[in-house]
């Protein structure tokens, strides 16, 4: 018994998780700002007048006038001791925010203090329209609101027909390393989105990447395609690419411009998947032109490496920590770690 | 000249600012949480099909179901060397998010940054249904946007009809504190809001106090109400309220249970600006009840300290720091500092 236990704590000092819980983290700088976006005008409205409080004292409001809108927002932590070579930027994936990266939904640490630990400066973003980078009723169409079950089988903590409103009745993967008893506290992550922004966000994130670039960008799912389209937009400032379960690839004929590093993770079951099969096929194909272009792009499914069970959330999964140490083993074969 | 150089260095090192920028921030451990909200059910939509990505794989999505609702969002930076003797919670304004205590619209450090190199554990929240807490369409009425004028004359950065398009025709106050060559940098903080939440925000705000108090608790012009009225309902948690330029005060028939140190704040302008001075009276009658009930509420005007030309936004003036080292000091008075 004596020995299982000794055993145990050594396996426990040995690993990120416990290095993570017990290392302060030490900042030369912090903070944040809002970039991009643009100015427009709003005319013929009504003057309205507004208590902003219940019991408070009206104010009038004129809606007529100039507003900001798609501006984005980020938020940098400068390490002390850097050993990351260049700057990284964690992407969000959609209906989602920078909170994707920070504390997992288990309450245990994410990829942001993961990289902060080991050296990296880390800007964690919102996305134009999510998040503190706000939004305005601008857009075209309507947002889109997530019922609690769809991410459970969409992405891949159980297969289709899987999710059931009575927690003991819900089915996983086998050996899934998402943390289902937090499943509820995951989904308390959610913001609406847009399905018509894309372009608008592109824009934004060119102009993030301008302002703190050259760096590193690791993009998630929805920020996949942005995550391509800015590197095609900026080749000389995106020095390399981690693509994280992408959704969608970068544009065909633009592959050219991507001579940088880039790698495409995925986790268990993304081949199988009816949908994400499909999407794995199409972010494949380009990946497929960017290397005919000359172009250098690693695909690493993390089974492949004996790393199961992961969904498409991973940065949340329990093994979070193992899947960062893949990344950053990658970065570091390429030379951008000291 | 070499005399007047030395003095400005000599000014420069002993001003808070010179600190804020030279010190490196260390960090026992920071993280983030979602706290609070509801489940409600949705019944009767259709099943909608939705391309989240241009050129991406369809997914049908059922709109019926339960969705999470009304929760809240708390990002925490823990001092490695704590003076403070509690957690600071910083709660922002109506439209706005807790990027009002980080970066300053100029790019200075604001009082995020401050306190945490005063060795206060604190943590950034963003309310109910802005920013990082997501948002959803199941709230009364429409939401609000400004336009870009709007808080010029409603901040006090001017006063009445002092805004104007034209960068070079806009009036501030004498002497005002507001970066005003920041302005348009400001407004890209600002999120929409709703005038008809303020319970479920309150609630959330309970939680969120339960979940991390006793503790300080400092709020900001519509976060003024629900510091009051969280104060009001949880007076064994929150151990000191900072109210800075609260737009409403807390519920009159409950301030008998406010024993705890409160301090409101008003910056320049306060007292003889239309608006302001009917809110500030309002705060002013509520806090005259506190006191009567046996309460202990100070009220600092900084202009009787001297300090001229802070607007509504004080956390963003060029003098921050100097109002901040006024809530230092008051917080040391009341034994709270280490």
């Amino acid at each position: 018994m004596r020995t299982a236990v000794l055993a145990l704590m050594a396996g426990l000092i040995a690993s990120p998780a416990f290095a993570q819980s017990k290392e302060p983290i030490l900042l030369r700088d912090m903070g944040s700002f809002h970039v991009g976006g643009r100015l427009i005008e709003i005319t013929g409205q009504p003057v309205k007048e507004i208590v902003f409080t219940p019991g408070g004292v009206p104010a009038k409001v004129d809606p007529n006038g100039t507003y900001q809108v798609e501006q984005m927002y980020a938020q940098y932590f400068l390490v002390q001791n850097r050993k990351g070579k260049l700057p990284l930027l964690l992407w969000h994936g959609g209906g989602l925010t920078g909170a994707t990266y920070e504390t997992k939904p288990d309450g245990s640490p994410g990829w942001l203090n993961y990289f902060l630990r080991h050296g990296w400066d880390t800007y964690l973003s919102d996305a134009m329209e999510r998040g503190r980078a706000g939004w305005t009723n601008t857009f075209k169409g309507d947002p889109v609101f997530l019922p609690l079950g769809d991410p459970w089988e969409r992405f891949r903590v159980g297969p289709l027909g899987s999710w059931n409103q009575d927690k003991a009745k819900r089915v996983t993967y086998p050996g899934v390393q998402f943390p289902t008893d937090a499943y509820e506290q995951f989904m308390k992550q959610g913001v609406p989105r847009w399905v018509t922004t894309d372009d608008a966000i592109v824009a934004a994130y060119i102009e993030l990447v301008d302002k703190v670039c050259p760096c590193v960008v690791l993009v998630h799912s929805q920020a996949g395609s942005f995550g391509f389209k800015v590197a095609e937009a900026r080749p000389d400032k995106v020095k390399a690419l981690i693509a994280v379960e992408p959704s969608a690839p970068g544009s065909k004929d633009k592959v050219a411009a991507l001579k940088m590093p880039i790698v495409v993770i995925y986790g268990d079951n993304a081949k199988t998947h009816p949908r994400w099969g499909k999407i794995r096929q199409n972010v494949h194909d380009y990946v497929g032109l960017v290397r005919n272009a000359g172009g250098n792009v690693d695909t690493i499914d993390l089974p492949d490496l004996g790393i199961m069970g992961n969904t498409h959330m991973m940065m949340m999964d329990k093994n979070s920590d193992q899947v960062a140490d893949v990344i950053q083993k990658w970065l570091a074969g390429k030379g951008l770690v000291e």
